[in-house]
């Protein structure tokens, strides 16, 4: 028995159901610790202190730290993957039906995970090629093929402007993106707290308008 | 005379003309650290040796690390700052076309400075209540007020829609910031550099065309 299956043991996670509890659990307080502070870095003391579990069970579950953002980041992705391959599937609405939810689905993604997109810049920037490459095959790779099929099944049947899906992924991701990483601007310019459902609702309704417009035909 | 004017003078940097050419060289050298290195975090030894500068002189010029960081956003963003000024004092140019410059302005801005809305979100982080509150108020102040008398200008003709100008706000820097700070991501993942004058072209195009849509009045 080495250190860590000994920690493991006095944590006192024996059986599988409390295992994957553990697991779940070091992932969520890791996601509530980088969505209150506006930022992925976080310490494995204050995830423990949070937790309430010994910091060794990220070594265990996870290998180290790195690996835990790794987890984080595909429990967050998968969301909105799912999402969109399951629009995709939906033969009975329109690609105009579908982008007005999936981009709702964004705002309201980036308001549950604010640090996401930070979260998978970091962990491309901090991985060698290979790795880097794995993680935009992964998570990025589905988006934008969602995108072209998507963007193409509209101007086929002339709703939507011809739109670069690739650039078009940088409007949508960067409107959710940009405003719920904002929120430490916005509570000392504007006094308010960005992780409000109010300002969530209306800003999705905002999003929804804005980028709904630019990729109309006929300027609906 | 203290170790750090003792620095200085070793530096070479005897006359006032001399003096301004170093500060500006420091200011310049981080800019480009931080846009090839697709971050804002820079290390003062790097620093030095690019800029053929002892890094004392950061000391002499701005106090500390953190004050070159202020001085090198004030630097930026007086950019952006000047060109909304300057257009709104334009009495011949109709609100439809003032945003369509300054919208592009914003996309060539963030191309010549990617990491510049990290920065800002650096510095409010790192900032004391009274010091954020400063920074909002000289950086984003100015445009929020920009932003609200150019849509007003253009609701009460009746090109635009009335928009929210504060999440109007976050709809244009989101979509300069997003596109360049994802140097690294589009490199991996689509083989290509975002820094290029044709790609800077391509999306400053998509991205008036998107917003002008988004927010005029008729969908024109």
């Amino acid at each position: 028995m080495n250190d860590t299956s000994q920690d493991v043991a006095q944590a006192g996670t024996g059986e599988a159901a409390e295992q994957q509890g553990a697991r779940d659990l070091l992932l969520e307080t890791a996601s509530q610790i980088m969505r209150e502070g506006d930022q992925v870095d976080i310490s494995l003391s204050e995830l423990s202190l949070r937790s309430g579990l010994n910091s060794a069970l990220v070594k265990y579950y996870f290998g180290n730290k790195a690996g835990m953002l790794k987890a984080l980041l595909d429990r967050d992705m998968v969301t909105i993957i799912k999402s969109v391959d399951a629009l995709l599937a939906k033969d009975d609405m329109s690609p105009v039906a579908k982008l007005r939810r999936h981009i709702g689905k964004c705002i309201d993604t980036y308001y549950a995970y604010p640090y996401l997109n930070r979260l998978l810049m970091r962990l491309v920037r901090d991985s060698d090629e290979a790795e880097a490459r794995r993680i935009a095959d992964k998570y990025l790779t589905p988006l934008g093929v969602a995108y072209d099929r998507l963007i193409k099944a509209g101007v086929e049947t002339g709703v939507f402007r011809p739109v670069d899906p690739q650039l078009f992924y940088f409007t949508v991701t960067g409107a959710a993106d940009r405003f719920f990483s904002a929120r430490l601007v916005l509570r000392h310019c504007y006094g308010q707290d960005t992780l409000t459902e109010e300002l969530r609702d209306r800003y999705r309704e905002h999003t929804v308008d804005f980028i709904m417009a630019g990729i109309l035909a006929h300027g609906e």
